[in-house]
């Protein structure tokens, strides 16, 4: 099984020599947030996960949960694990001091919460859905809802839940069928049947919370329709405490590919006492509350168990004797050369660790705008930031998902044989990978909602929020001596950008088709301009660093080869993805729903 | 669970249509192999697919194989399946009549593992390697050998094993450590131990046949050193019956991502009784035998397990209602529209069709060169159809299960959440298909061996039989009116081809390291290439058909945009591949092993 050492080498270019992120908390006022407190949580961090989770994630595989007459109970060790947890308090590193969080800003949340689900993605999913479910509560719950729920929540003695899906739609949310009809109390009786319901029901807290999508019985057709409800396993007592059983039970869980020590849960609401979240039929909005940030949250599981995987795969590829290096022996002394000599096995460990490199830049990037659309006391910055962190999400969930299923994929290719065996550990990284391009909206539609809601949506304004730091940092270093070609090449595919853009768009206006025709082939391709960016801005560090003569010049020099390799070897498959994207619409839509079947 | 149903239509498009099977069976002398033969081992073998093996594809999953004190037992199931194809001969069908086989041309003992594989992939694995057993004592047993096991592995009352890996050396068989000692009676005594034994001990069958590679005990060392040895499980009495059991045995089995049914297995020999087949030291060559046997089987597992996932992912996409299409309500009578309405969900289907029907010819054109390998009178003939096939072969495994890895992934994909879940039996497919490029050589291997061994090995020749291929075809169609951009842009890519290999090869004789950096990126060009050869020559026929007003245009339409689709949105990937072979060894090689961990 790969061992998780939690990357603060890696982490600590990002934050301190790319990004800056101490000096951005001191500029937006988040005093707490020293550097000293970020030292100390992100070393406390590495030492939890890779001590307390990380050894229960083959374990957990192996075990799965159990459900029993509507008890489900965790594998082995989650339980002890998540006290753990909740007594350490890092449910609530960056949630909001006035419930009991400890109010650092949101992307050091996020730098634990990758921690976390490289070391063990299915356990993670329990404190991952709770962080949804109150950032829905506090965007959109009244001062007396937060109250209630949000201390217990914030320290994750309750946990919560995202209850959308149901059986006959998932994508499709204004067919939902679970309808919600008021008691003379004031709360309502909620009544239907939600499926996939990730920690819907578990052994390791005290209360659930159900954040539940239900329809009132005078509400209009379709998603305008669709209202929210807070509705917690156990009612609470006249203290606030969990009390009485609410009706709301588990039907059964689900027996799925990977991720399966995360319970995903059918629950039945029978009539289930809920309270309105946020204002009737406007549901749909508090809604995506919650999936932004899942959908941030599903990106970074491409990285963190990409990551977790190019752990594997180069101490395996460092110690694997097999054949000799086509140059002559490497290691004469031994039987063979470790396999790490051979060209192809480099390329595969490059791919991967190009992939993970990027998209660690691409999700901190997205931190720092979350903390400036959090803290920033200028409208107009966190305007801004809002802008892009609406660009980039869609691409964060379904690039960094793409290509962690690739990385992973990868990194059982490099153990050969011993990959598809489950007792090494590498085939579950990309069981539990494949999920993350489907849940939290499938790429499909993340690829819609970028080429469509936010692109065109915006008339290109979204777009061009990015391409504008992508031409303003070609033309500053155009004349870059070492990185110029690459500069050269990036500043091609972003005016590209633009012009894929304008054509597909001027299509779209005959023809609405050719969105969805173009929409995924665009999102990759974006992703893969996305990362140009940021491996441009790396490639650039690592250069001043090596100029001013910084210790460590080896790490430097990998930093570079990586980013070469990226430009070279990945970024190339842009253009594939442009000839796709401009492929048009008539030759899908040519054939009726018969034919595809002949 | 997807319904396999055999695509009798589509097989019947390229047996008769494109490739004139039986045509050229009468050409080629098997005279037995007449239009009904064919026609009825077609619908009989779909029938035995369909009816009785399919049906335990999703339980022997679930059940997988069970390991007691050296005993393997099969799923439920299995064993009376098997005891049905014994029973019908099947397994006879392309075998040596001289030793009870029917004596029909290979081409139609593929066309039938084809639907084995697409039915119960686990199940097919066990015939599968009993042919590749029987295709090494066919070429390179004794007289003696061939009468004492080949009749029964015939009828398939004995099933054979590959005995090739150890737990120290997979592709590297020059190191292996088990031994062969000679005993006073002409007979060996190996020991050693095996791992990833496929059907190394199961119940379906009276005796079990290994190939073992051993080394004697004056062997020079390397690859130059390695013998094959006929091992039986129970040691044949003076009748040539199964009598006493051999000192060989199961020490357990593996726990695998997928083919849970196939009984993956460490063989432990303890001085067991064993026949040295072919000459001493020559057991390489003996064992290429079966692995160009199996190189092609595993391909054709990309096509099996694509097959039945695309047949799955057309019905719930015609069946599953999910928003409405952006052009308009197309059921508006239901409370949403067939997700086959969406063009991105047909840019998926599309995908997975364009792969499978791609494959699918490329395997029966390599299918007729084995037929002319086998049945040809011609030497030179003979001779063309095996260098051809040399080249083909692993384009054939790598590509095929490269590309079958995607289409199972999509077909997951179009299902959203419910292809996560086990009992829609979705993410089987891509379980059972993920081994596919890993095992009988890795992907990485298959690349090496086309570009170095077999394209630069021959300074060219074996690549340019193909090409020259696709260059007249090219040259017969250039003004073709309705595909003439299609043929223009196949060209382009055949003399890219050329330069690719000329540019490569020039770098590779000042630099060996640069066979291995571009070899997987040349190995996958020449893959949508070769398809792009084979989607011409469909969709040559298809328009011709239409012109000549042939019943079932909708059947040809149909072909015609699939090639289309092919052409505009997935050959152009091709050219992401050129610029990676292209980029050279140089930032492969730079780093040391130590720097991949930084």
């Amino acid at each position: 099984m790969p061992e998780y050492k939690a990357p603060l080498r890696d982490v600590r270019f990002l934050t301190d020599e790319v990004f800056d992120f101490t000096g951005r908390y001191e500029a937006l006022g988040a005093t707490d947030a020293t550097p000293d407190m970020f030292a100390a949580i992100l070393e406390e961090g590495a030492k939890f996960c890779e001590q307390v989770i990380a050894p229960l994630n083959r374990s957990g595989d192996e075990e799965g949960c159990h459900f029993d007459n509507g008890v489900v109970t965790t594998p082995k060790g989650f339980k002890e694990a998540f006290a753990q947890y909740v007594e350490a308090g890092w449910n609530g590193v960056s949630s909001d001091p006035e419930f009991g969080g400890q109010g650092l800003p949101p992307s050091l949340g996020l730098l634990v919460s990758e921690m976390i689900g490289a070391s063990n993605c299915s356990w993670g999913m329990y404190p991952g859905l709770t962080k949804g479910a109150m950032a829905a509560i506090h965007a959109h719950g009244t001062q007396e809802q937060k109250d209630t729920y949000l201390p217990r929540m914030t320290s994750a003695v309750w946990t919560g839940t995202m209850c959308l899906t149901e059986p006959h739609c998932g994508t499709d949310l204004g067919i939902i069928k679970t309808r919600a009809v008021p008691n003379a109390d004031g709360s309502y009786a909620i009544t239907g049947t939600k499926i996939f319901i990730s920690a819907g029901e578990h052994d390791l807290s005290e209360n659930i919370i159900h954040l539940v999508l239900a329809k009132l019985p005078d509400a209009p057709a379709g998603t305008k329709g669709i209202s929210l409800f807070i509705v917690p396993k156990f009612n609470l007592d006249a203290n606030g405490e969990a009390g009485e059983r609410n009706a709301v039970a588990c039907g059964s869980i689900e027996h799925k590919m990977g991720i399966k020590a995360s319970a995903t849960c059918v629950m039945n609401f029978d009539g289930a006492r809920g309270f309105l979240i946020g204002e009737a039929n406007k549901g749909l909005a508090c809604m995506f509350t919650m999936m932004n940030h899942a959908r941030l949250g599903t990106g970074m599981q491409g990285l963190c168990l990409g990551e977790t995987s190019y752990q594997g795969a180069v101490r395996y590829a460092q110690d694997r004797l097999q054949m000799r290096s086509l140059t002559g022996p490497k290691a004469p002394e031994k039987p063979a050369d470790p396999i790490i000599v051979h060209p192809d096995v480099r390329r595969m460990l490059l791919t991967m660790k190009a992939f993970n490199e990027g998209n660690r830049a691409l999700a901190y990037f997205t931190a720092q705008l979350l903390d400036i659309e959090h803290l920033s006391q200028e409208a107009e910055e966190r305007e801004r930031a809002a802008s892009l962190l609406a660009f980039l999400t869609p691409i964060c969930k379904a690039f960094m998902t793409e290509s962690g299923l690739e990385v992973t994929n990868i990194g059982m290719q490099v153990f050969g044989g011993h990959g598809f065996i489950r007792e090494w550990g590498m085939e579950q990284l990309v069981r539990d990978c494949r999920i993350a391009p489907i849940y939290e909206g499938t790429n499909g539609i993340q690829a819609l909602d970028l080429l469509g809601r936010k692109v065109l949506g915006s008339q290109g304004k979204l777009l061009m929020g990015f391409t504008k730091l992508v031409h303003q940092l070609c033309q500053q270093h155009a004349e870059h001596p070492q990185l110029k070609a690459q500069v050269a090449q990036l500043s091609t595919l972003n005016k590209q950008w633009g012009e894929l853009t304008q054509k597909v768009g001027m299509a779209a206006m005959k023809n609405p088709d050719e969105v969805g025709a173009a929409s995924v082939d665009y999102l990759m391709f974006s992703g893969y301009v996305t990362l140009g960016y940021f491996w441009l801005r790396m490639a650039l560090v690592a250069q001043q660093k090596l100029e001013e003569g910084a210790s460590e010049a080896a790490y430097y020099q990998t930093k570079l080869a990586t980013a070469e390799f990226y430009f070279s070897r990945l970024l190339p498959r842009a253009q594939a993805h442009v000839a796709a994207a401009e492929a048009g619409s008539e030759v899908l839509m040519r054939l009726s729903a018969e034919q595809f079947a002949l």
